[in-house]
């Protein structure tokens, strides 16, 4: 918890204070929705937990599905129109920016249809990370890009679709 | 009304209940807002129509003039950060995500300034369609994508700017 | 103030009063919101300047750090996801659009991270402009672009990354 109100102030220069960071900036609070709504969904309360995320949707502008997987440290910043799907993972340390979704493009249920991205991702304003994909450790992915085929480790994504710069 | 929560069921794997997208998604609530602020724009009270789709933004989100006509089952999933113009008209059956705009270029009043989207169109996350542009029927345009040109039947687009994949 | 409002209206073809400018859009509310706070953040009271950019950003959707200096007549149209930086700097007779982020790339603090924009410049929806660039007068920049590089007078840029067209 002290961690991730860290993690905000080490990434984001503007910051003055932790305080700033608790009780003003989206993404935290998004993060405790999320964690409490991740919980129902473990106990199939779908609904309850649906509701919940739809309450931290309109207070933060951030979207998370109750079903989804997120790591520790895990920074949103600014927040507004980021959506991440029911069956995304997200390790540890990654930072997304606003406007970021972590979608699908299969109507099948019951299996995996987001993607999953390792530790320390970074993913830039608007891009968009689309299908059962897998995103390596390290890997940064430019702004307004989308990204539908995985990539290893430590790669650089940018463009429509998105590609490995070299 | 029920062929619309059922089309949104149909549509999202990760829909439990039709009582779940009824109460809980912004996108229904965003059509039903806009049937009465259309009802309004036609009665010629703008005001009052503005005043119910600047509500109806605030709670969902998705922000649709007054003016705008659209069609049976139009789902707009997740729907944060849409943008639909006043001379705008969508067909039946049509899936738009979130960040998708339906926009203008010009500043010439009292002409059409806002595309025309056929039946079955599904515009990807964070698409922008802009201008007085004819998107045929059964179209599908990319994530992130921007298209300014009219586009035929069937027709699949990406990229900036936007173009058909072969 | 009333200038800001014609402003508005001149840009916006589907606007029918003033009074509707004033009372409904989300952009002249975000502008008085940061008049405010951008004033706190002079006088160094940091945490009061930041929940007031916080209020804004529930109310209208548009986030302007409190440090940012804008111009006047600066005109943001929808503005749902607007992010703009802590040493973003915006010219007069700017026109922006939703989803437009004036963003950092850097995490070094102290110095400037944000782009200038000049004056009379246009920024489509949802480009993304980032870093400390300088954005020559009457530039206008594509929808879904993403510039990282200065750019002089008069240019239009568009794409990933964002290239003059000619």
């Amino acid at each position: 918890m002290f961690s991730l109100l860290k993690a905000y102030k080490k990434n984001d220069p503007s910051v003055k204070s932790l305080l700033e960071v608790l009780i003003l900036f989206p993404g935290p609070k998004a993060i405790f929705f999320h964690r409490f709504s991740h919980f129902l969904y473990k106990l199939k309360l779908f609904f309850l937990a649906r509701l919940i995320s739809e309450v931290s949707r309109f207070i933060t502008g951030i979207e998370i599905h109750p079903g989804a997987k997120v790591g520790k440290r895990f920074v949103i910043d600014h927040g507004v129109g980021v959506v991440i799907g029911e069956t995304a993972v997200v390790g540890d340390d990654c930072l997304i920016y606003h406007g970021v979704t972590l979608g699908g493009v299969s109507k099948t249920k019951d299996f995996k249809r987001h993607p999953s991205l390792g530790d320390n991702v970074l993913v830039g304003a608007g891009a968009k990370v689309l299908g059962p994909i897998e995103i390596g450790n390290g890997v940064r992915i430019g702004a307004n890009s989308v990204v539908t085929k995985s990539c290893g480790d430590g790669e650089t994504i940018v463009g429509i679709p998105g590609k490995p710069t070299s």
